[in-house]
């Protein structure tokens, strides 16, 4: 049929079956030292003069020959002759010819008819910087394959050396394939796929010391492929090609490295990242990267990477590893390795770690990962409340400062993100958006700081309070604190084709409706509307049909596959979406009083009192924040 | 007189005082997001569209509407007409009008008429990947004062984002001063000091985000720094002056900033590095750097580095510590903060560090550390033996590679640090030199992997192993293991003026003599020569000086300070000198057994008995390594 994985081997050893057979031959050009910062030595460099380059005056003072000082001391002072017996010495100048020490300015006195008094011996050399003191001709100054920093310039320079023979950096090819991918910055269309993997890629091969070029696009042809792989193979070290998101493209690019090359793996055993392709060509690695973003990425780390570095000579940057207790369970398939993005927080003593989406196509698990949670292949995965070894994305020490937010998603939470930042900047808040009731959770667990919550009580017309009551009545040290007052509404179309006014249009026009998760504030919101009116979900068109924030339903109505969701003003605004107004709901964050107190606590009580951040909030429209740091308890 | 210091104040204090009176304002640029790794955000950035920007295909298959396929099992298989009840997809498709599902290639029976069985039903919205699923518009992509990595430029771009604002480098402008100060590439001359130092401070600022530029050299004149100082005030945010290494530039650089701005530190309470000018012109910050090297890099990671981190928002990153034992006593002045460089290694399970240099000149100190000591101003020092925690400069991780060579100077240890990196990247030698007798009590210690020792017994007439068998006939778990025979000699200046031939000629004609410290092999040989020939130290001229390497010897006789030593060729070599040969001698490398076995002991035979290295080393001249890799116990 169409796409079919010719192997499906564990990560290493595909890694070692590439660097058996795949080398990036060592090239070196000599470039001035001032330019050097970061480039690797290609040779081990000695020093050609020496520095200081005579003997120097180690101390303000004057010189003097020692041996004609041996009869001073406080009984008996000794007179020196300007010129003959002494001569005046700033730090660094030379030592005149004829003196062998020097005496420190404040150890003498002078006469006013220019003769200096001593009152005790100088021994030969003393406060004289011998010659070669710092580098001295012939040293090793560095060895070869050295990553040069700013001191060694330094002392490269003192050696007398201006140009170095450091590693060329290897050129790499990036191809982009794919008769549906168009560049990055081309006008959005659907059907066609933005280039943004040729940018990330390049970036990452720049940080490990390559020169990427991105060349262009070739659709899928195996042809053009062909040459555009042939052209690269001329002119590269290194030729990646990126799979469009389509299966044929990526068979192309396994075929035509076979007419060109070897393909030397096809298919390793991870999950993302299972199809890439390590190939070799002219003696050259290829590289076949998988399209989705997130498989890209990480296939570049695990076989790009160490190619690069070994061309180097420097051994792999090792991540930080970093024991966490798991907030939610985490499966695992049997016979592949997964690699789970986490994000990680430090909550009541001991680090907590959530996985993010593991979809390969969501960037945005990347940018939000702390680290990640490598499953063996023969695991089925861990237990909610298991301690795992994660291998950091971000020193462990910055992750003290992450502050978890779990609970209901508000575009408020991302702000405040940014508002954090600025008043310290350690803090970075990161949400997982799990609806009010599974931040509740969350928070009783000790897995977040803090839980957005909008939950309204039919019972008592009041918000939050009774459910915290009545779900965890033991937890006297939990508080709500308010953060705002939204609106929620329906969200429709521009013009409201439908007309719809409220809950039983839905359900009599048969408008098409699109839901947030069980356990979303907005969703027992819908539920008690649907109950006041006596409406049976199975009257709603797409009750089941279920989205996790504000913004993907308002996407989902923008995007035509829906007419109507529930959900807040400022969401609606980002999509051009009318708003009808349902009514205003309480926004509480939900914290321990531990967590309130603490200096993190506090500054998060100063972030959402501060009337430039309110003024922020309220311009988006939708929100007051009039009561924002009032506590209920 | 001449240099004051105005104030003598802990260094956190006058950072304190620094940070809180200057300040470099944010000023944001517009770039494109291709051209934006590494820089920081100025402000927070949301998805401008969403990715993908319709509903598609997350599965190469067909595409359906699910409720038309409720019907379908295994007992009822379904079929569906192309076109109106199913559609061919590829991952990433965008999904046909009408359609709500994916059904998977390998589920799916096609028919030779063109007809799809199918054996199951589709729930709705299955292997679709819904609109913003990846990124949504108007989501939070990345904060304020965020530093952007490749997986962030792809999410930008993802979210339609292709030019972002970001913080603009601030500009620094770096006044190196001093009459005696010349260009670093021109020609040495003497009483002219090259200036090296404002290439490292670039290539610091450069590391550090700054956008670093390097004034012309200001001679020690009043005026012409003042007119400088102003220049670089009206252009660049940051203006740092180094100072020449003579006490008149400092005093021009303090009271030039008197009289345009204002000296808020003129001395830190540290040691090196107590020179520092800290000020502030027309709101900007203004440093008075240190001329000597090592305080002058110093003093900027004390005060410059927090301002520059500060202006991007981020904490600065923070040096790894590590409890190290101390290999050698290191004292300390009361009331000075004192950094000392120190190297470290894993020697027997412990890390030990010895202190390198603390000369404010040495460069190559700052080359060679691999961490900084800081000794408290109400401490005198730790003893040998003490542990203590350390800064590091290099992850603890690496260190644990670090091989320590002690003991004698040989240019052929340097050649094997090279060496050793080329086999294994992660093995760096560093080597101090302490003379043979000073390796054998580093080895016995434990303070060092292995040691060189050239030292003959005139009672057996053999190399090393008597003196072992001496100093430590206890430990027979040591072993010597044969590095090279290396020819010894007169190193005097070219031609041989005094027609020195031997011992006899350097008492008997008074030639200037530049001796080695007590307990080299060097040394020792000359005494014999002395005691051999009947010969009386006193006789000597010179005997008392001492240089601690071969080379610093010879760079003494090239500079006219002394017309002999006693030495190696390839120091005589690297000097243009010549030499008259004494008689070859047995180089050893002194080490336990236990390292003689370990994996790095087996990778230093394995390279000295490398056909390769034994060529490159006896290419030098005066070496012969017929022995090496010999073992002697």
């Amino acid at each position: 049929m169409r796409r079919v994985y010719l192997t499906n081997i564990p990560r290493k050893e595909a890694l070692k079956r590439f660097l058996e057979r795949v080398e990036i031959p060592r090239r070196r050009e000599e470039i001035p030292v001032s330019q050097a910062l970061g480039r690797v030595t290609a040779e081990p460099v000695l020093a050609r003069t020496s520095m200081p380059g005579y003997h120097a005056a180690a101390m303000d003072g004057i010189a003097v020959l020692a041996e004609k000082t041996f009869s001073a001391s406080d009984q008996n002072p000794l007179l020196l002759e300007p010129q003959r017996d002494y001569r005046y010495v700033d730090t660094g100048d030379p030592l005149p010819e004829g003196f062998n020490a020097v005496i420190k300015i404040e150890d003498t006195q002078a006469r006013e008819d220019g003769r200096i008094e001593i009152l005790a011996p100088a021994t030969p050399w003393q406060y004289v910087r011998p010659v070669g003191e710092d580098v001295v001709a012939g040293e090793l100054i560095v060895p070869a394959l050295h990553p040069l920093r700013p001191q060694d310039l330094g002392a490269l320079l003192a050696g007398g050396v201006a140009a170095i023979a450091v590693l060329a950096k290897p050129r790499a090819a990036i191809i982009p394939t794919g008769s549906e991918v168009v560049p990055p910055e081309a006008p959005r269309k659907k059907g066609s796929v933005p280039d943004f993997n040729s940018t990330v890629i390049a970036a990452y091969l720049q940080e490990w010391g390559a020169d990427p070029a991105i060349l262009p696009i070739v659709p899928d042809d195996r042809v053009r492929l062909r040459s555009a792989v042939e052209g690269a193979l001329a002119e590269y070290d290194l030729v990646l090609i990126i799979a469009g998101s389509s299966a044929g493209s990526e068979d192309f690019t396994a075929s035509v490295l076979e007419e060109v090359g070897e393909v030397l793996v096809h298919g390793v055993a991870t999950r993302p990242g299972k199809p890439t392709i390590l190939g070799s060509a002219a003696g050259k690695p290829v590289v076949g990267v998988p399209g989705y973003p997130v498989s890209a990425y990480l296939s570049l780390e695990w076989f790009v990477r160490p190619l690069l570095y070994r061309y180097r000579g420097e051994p792999e940057p090792e991540r930080e590893r970093l024991p966490v207790t798991l907030g939610r369970r985490v499966v695992s398939q049997l016979g592949v390795e997964e690699h789970v993005r986490m994000t990680v927080g430090y909550v009541e003593d001991r680090f907590i770690a959530n996985p993010l989406t593991r979809g390969a196509g969501v960037t945005m698990s990347l940018v939000r990962a702390d680290g990640v949670l490598i499953i063996p292949e023969e695991s089925l995965g861990y237990e909610q409340g298991e301690t795992v070894e994660l291998e950091l994305y971000r020193p462990a020490s910055a992750l003290r400062y992450n502050l978890l937010a779990a609970g209901s998603h508000d575009l408020i939470v991302d702000l405040l993100a940014t508002a954090l930042k600025e008043r310290d900047p350690r803090l970075a808040l990161s949400s997982s958006h799990l609806g009010s009731m599974g931040g509740i959770a969350a928070i009783s667990k000790g897995q977040a700081h803090l839980a957005g919550v909008h939950l309204f009580d039919p019972e008592t017309g009041e918000y939050n309070l009774p459910y915290l009551k009545k779900m965890l009545p033991e937890r006297s040290d939990l508080i709500l604190v308010n953060l705002a007052y939204r609106m929620q509404g329906w969200m429709v179309p521009p013009g409201n084709p439908d007309g719809l006014q409220d809950v039983r249009d839905l359900a009599e026009k048969k408008i098409s409706f699109v839901n947030r998760q069980k356990g979303a504030g907005t969703r027992l919101l819908f539920d008690y509307l649907l109950k006041q009116n006596n409406i049976s979900p199975r009257e709603i068109d797409g009750y089941e049909r279920e989205e996790h924030t504000h913004l993907n339903v308002a996407a989902a109505i923008a995007a035509g596959t829906a007419r109507a969701g529930l959900g807040i003003l400022s969401a609606a605004r980002a999509f051009g979406l009318d708003f009808v107004p349902v009514g205003e709901e309480r926004f509480d964050l939900l914290m321990t009083e531990s967590f309130y107190r603490s200096p993190a606590g506090e500054t998060l009580l100063a972030t959402i009192t501060d009337p430039a951040f309110i003024g922020q909030v309220e311009a988006l429209g939708g929100y007051s924040l009039r009561d924002a740091g009032t506590v209920y308890r």
